[in-house]
């Protein structure tokens, strides 16, 4: 076994506090990844405060990892010792079903194994990022390219492939008009790629405060919510809406802004239901849909595609003591736009 | 102006009557129609009723129309005398925005005109089918082909439309499987076209009262949602769901049918919002949207087909008289599947 130095979580309630934790010795498959920068996703702290349902403390987040490969197993094809890494939110999945093999283990049909809060195969609970060192199968592994440094990479493995997917999958592109809703972690990450991808850019945020920040970002218009006009002047006008609000919005407005067989994805989801009136959807042949992060191969050509475009989130790193001031501030909408945890810290 | 024989409603809780209606002079691209069948759609009691906004009554409801062409405008260049056509839901719609320019006019983006209870680009209330004559624009009447019956081809201006354009639109084929909700004037066509179209399909209704019929129609499967273990056992089975059912259901149990990149679409919608469990999208990348029926060139195109597969659908034809017992019985679920008026009646 392998023992790591972590920040865990004790309850819903609790602060973090030093850990060790153990990692399995190295199967034939595995990558032992020493972690150098992990981001903190909103995920991490609804888990951590049990929002999601009940956890198994002590619970160690983080599911936006970089680092480097120290060691790796008898069989291992695709990585060697030194080279530079990156795992996401999951760290397994059947590898049989249908989802599976369409390379979207993301929808694995058994469930994947996500990177925390979860059981892996050897029945053992999983524990995430904020830890010096990780052991992972290969397979959910990827490359991350020489061009992005480590601790701007670390969001993208969970901010950037959850924008991404969507963009892609739903064709985002030259001529088509996109809307992110949110400007925070995911919505700056969408704004980047949706501009890369060379669609017409306009985000919907609550108001005006950042909206120097998404022109830099490459957005083309930028509106605020709070203002009812917005609402009629756009009607109709957006082929593809990006929703990366978790908190309960008035859903219905924001169908009536979709042009006909317009889409809004959305990539967080509320705890409570939202009331969706139908005929919002029918008028125009609308869609109301979600997506969840993207496949292994979809997250490695996400890192090729911000490379080659040069993206990168905005962080604010942090010291691993850093966490829970950084937590209540992510609460407060007080980051620009993701914070990172400096490993060596630990 | 043109004297026709109708029947109208005075008020929500109102009795049919024997009425007379004015239809206008024909205007230079105007067709006159003498009305041979006119079906019932749910829409029809909805609006009937008052139920979908106030009503200027007298209302003459009928969007399901077949006829035969006793007179035409100076230029028109479509029908001519004695050709077998049809009307559907809308008269005309503004011809020059996006969506008309597509051949989507039920989308236009100035509002189409509804075949009764709209207002027609001379100022006056459109009224419907149940009446001897109409005089329509001849861009909103289609040819109803040879072999098709003209008291069979009256519903398949609504109910057959507003089911294949949504299978048509969202590729129901060879290889695809596709559920139907709902049983009813709507949900047979559905299963008759899909069936059709060559995509495996699941009937699911409440009970398996009308199971026979359905497989009789091309059902290859039949469910009754009042089993619980149905939604168990088709968990993540289906490309499509074509939901017919305009009441409330647990929309959120019907998603868990879907498969990977799935879609609900809706073709009813229910007075009051549904409470959408967005995890459920999420998931599996899964939709949920909506359609209204389909733009005239599709009309035609599904005259064609359904004349090509030889589908028509289950009918009762009444008189004029039985207008408001057969509404009571459409409320009652007693109708397979589709009344017809027989205009000769009146």
């Amino acid at each position: 076994m392998i023992t790591a130095k972590a920040r865990a979580v004790d309850g819903p309630d609790k602060a973090f506090r030093a850990a060790e934790i153990k990692r399995r010795d190295l199967d034939s498959h595995d990558v032992l990844i020493e972690i150098k920068y992990a981001g903190i996703c909103h995920s991490d702290i609804h888990t951590a405060h049990g929002e999601w349902g009940p956890v198994n403390y002590p619970l160690v987040p983080g599911h936006e990892i970089a680092g480097i490969v120290t060691d790796v197993g008898a069989e291992v094809t695709k990585y060697k010792v030194g080279d530079r890494v990156g795992v996401g939110c999951m760290v397994d999945s059947c590898g049989e079903c249908e989802n599976c093999c369409k390379g979207e283990e993301q929808y694995c049909l058994k469930g994947n194994v996500p990177t925390y809060a979860g059981v892996d195969k050897y029945g053992e609970p999983t524990q995430g990022g904020y830890s010096t060192h990780i052991v992972v199968t290969e397979d959910f592994v990827v490359r991350i390219p020489d061009s992005i440094e480590l601790d701007v990479a670390a969001p993208l493995l969970c901010a950037g492939i959850t924008t991404y997917s969507p963009l892609n999958h739903w064709g985002a592109g030259p001529g088509k008009k996109v809307a992110v809703v949110g400007m925070g972690g995911l919505g700056h990450m969408a704004v980047k790629i949706a501009h890369a991808m060379g669609a017409e850019v306009t985000v919907l945020s609550q108001t005006l405060n950042k909206k120097e920040d998404g022109l830099q970002f490459g957005a083309d218009n930028y509106y605020a919510t709070n203002d009812p006009e917005t609402f009629e002047k756009l009607a109709g006008t957006f082929d593809l809406i990006i929703n990366t609000v978790s908190a309960t919005i008035d859903i219905n407005a924001y169908f009536s802004l979709l042009t006909l067989d317009g889409t809004l994805v959305n990539v967080g989801a509320p705890a409570e239901p939202l009331p969706v009136h139908v005929f919002s959807l029918i008028g125009h042949r609308r869609s109301f849909a979600g997506s969840m992060i993207g496949g292994i191969r979809e997250t490695q050509e996400m890192l090729e595609f911000c490379a080659k475009h040069d993206i990168v989130p905005q962080i604010e790193v942090i010291s691993a003591d850093q966490i829970d001031e950084a937590y209540k501030r992510v609460l407060a909408s007080d980051v620009k736009y993701r914070f990172v945890i400096d490993i060596s810290t630990m």
